[in-house]
């Protein structure tokens, strides 16, 4: 297999189930949010069709293959080399009976697409609006992070638009958009079920945000007490350990 | 002072410059989500003009009274006894001219006061909706928990009419309600621009949250990380006992 990795990537264990994630060595690579999204919407239900938006190098569906029962995972990336790198690491973890990569534009879905195509939507999306920040010229990182080739709006719009009815759209995001997250959440129907903050540490400002929102519900927020990563000792929590498979 | 004082009421200390707050032994009686919310208002400028909205027996202005400076506090309260025990509680504590009381459905205050009369408003409404939960008969308590005579639609809209501009409302309130909160703030143009949320323990899910919000202002909030209110023995954490002056 190891024809499938590059030059300038390598590869990391992911702990799980044997799996292991080829990345490019200077390019985005996954961080905690992607491991703690997956953890997130692992209670997705077996047989699933699942849409993964925004799938980077595949990490997020990587991971819910192992997480979940038989699912059937569309993992959807804009960027042409970075879907290319996410095919590779499918064919890599031998997963092409529960994962297929799309290289377009999610805002194309509804072609490709009928609504209500899927049972659980997942996204782990440009965190930053384009106008914020510093963005020198436009590259692979700066389009992860940024929203460059899809807003929050457009994130959201087709999720409403391909999801069942009652279905959930599992979305990891920065608190400093949560008033911006909801509003369009509930612009298109999808109403915020449950909400996690994740702190660094237990004296620090939470710097993530883990939702559901479900298609149609009524309003009623059930808000977690909040995930914390790091002990004071500067050592994972037991709750991160778990989620890692570390213990 | 102790012809203040009525038949079915107690005297409780502040243990804040003295402060007492004479309470009914069967009413509301006030609990740490009115002495979270005067901490979060501490930051409120000097010799500003505070509107507390759903006041209750006025422990809010009392205790913001001692914790600003040179405050000039309208309290407003629909109930008349209650309002009368809030202008008990005024004389008792000698802050006739920091406070002044109303008793008056909120709802008419756009005819009492002109546009952007106040420099800051607290308020710690009735957190429930009128058709949520068990509401067997309308009496004192029933009407400071549930939206009988006030709704959240109806404290955002009065308090962004009174507000001036780039001025906050700082408010209380339920998790569970927070994609409500956010929808009806930005309905009346109040971006919320900061939260707190409160968990009873460490491992609890958060029951309270604190919010402010800023007419006009742009999107951006600061998620501050969760207060804990007790340790796993079940004592004050320290953050708590500093807030209520026990330490």
């Amino acid at each position: 297999m190891n024809e499938l990795i590059k030059e300038n990537e390598d590869v990391h264990s992911l702990e799980l189930n044997g799996l292991q994630l080829i990345q490019n060595k200077d390019g985005f690579r996954f961080g905690i949010d992607a491991v703690l999204l997956s953890d997130f919407a692992k209670e997705i239900k077996s047989n699933s069709t699942v849409l993964d938006l925004c799938s980077g190098n595949g990490i997020i569906s990587v991971l819910l293959s192992a997480k979940l029962q038989n699912p059937s995972i569309t993992a959807v990336e804009i960027q042409p080399d970075v879907a290319d790198l996410a095919k590779r690491n499918v064919i890599f973890n031998r997963l092409e009976k529960s994962i297929t990569v799309i290289c377009d534009n999610l805002n194309n879905l509804d072609k490709s697409f009928t609504r209500s195509s899927f049972d659980a939507i997942v996204c782990n999306p440009p965190y930053k609006k384009l106008n914020s920040g510093i963005v020198n010229d436009i590259d692979t990182k700066t389009i992860a992070r940024h929203e460059v080739y899809c807003t929050l709006d457009d994130v959201v719009k087709i999720s409403s638009f391909l999801l069942k009815p009652t279905s959930s759209l599992y979305m990891i995001h920065r608190p400093d958009r949560l008033c911006d997250i909801i509003s369009v959440l509930r612009k298109y129907h999808l109403e915020p079920k449950q909400m996690r903050l994740v702190q660094p540490y237990a004296n620090k400002a939470p710097n993530l945000l883990l939702i559901k929102a479900v298609k149609n519900a009524n309003p009623f927020l059930d808000v977690m007490n909040n995930l914390i990563v790091y002990k004071d000792n500067g050592e994972y929590t037991e709750e991160i350990l778990k989620i890692y498979n570390y213990n």
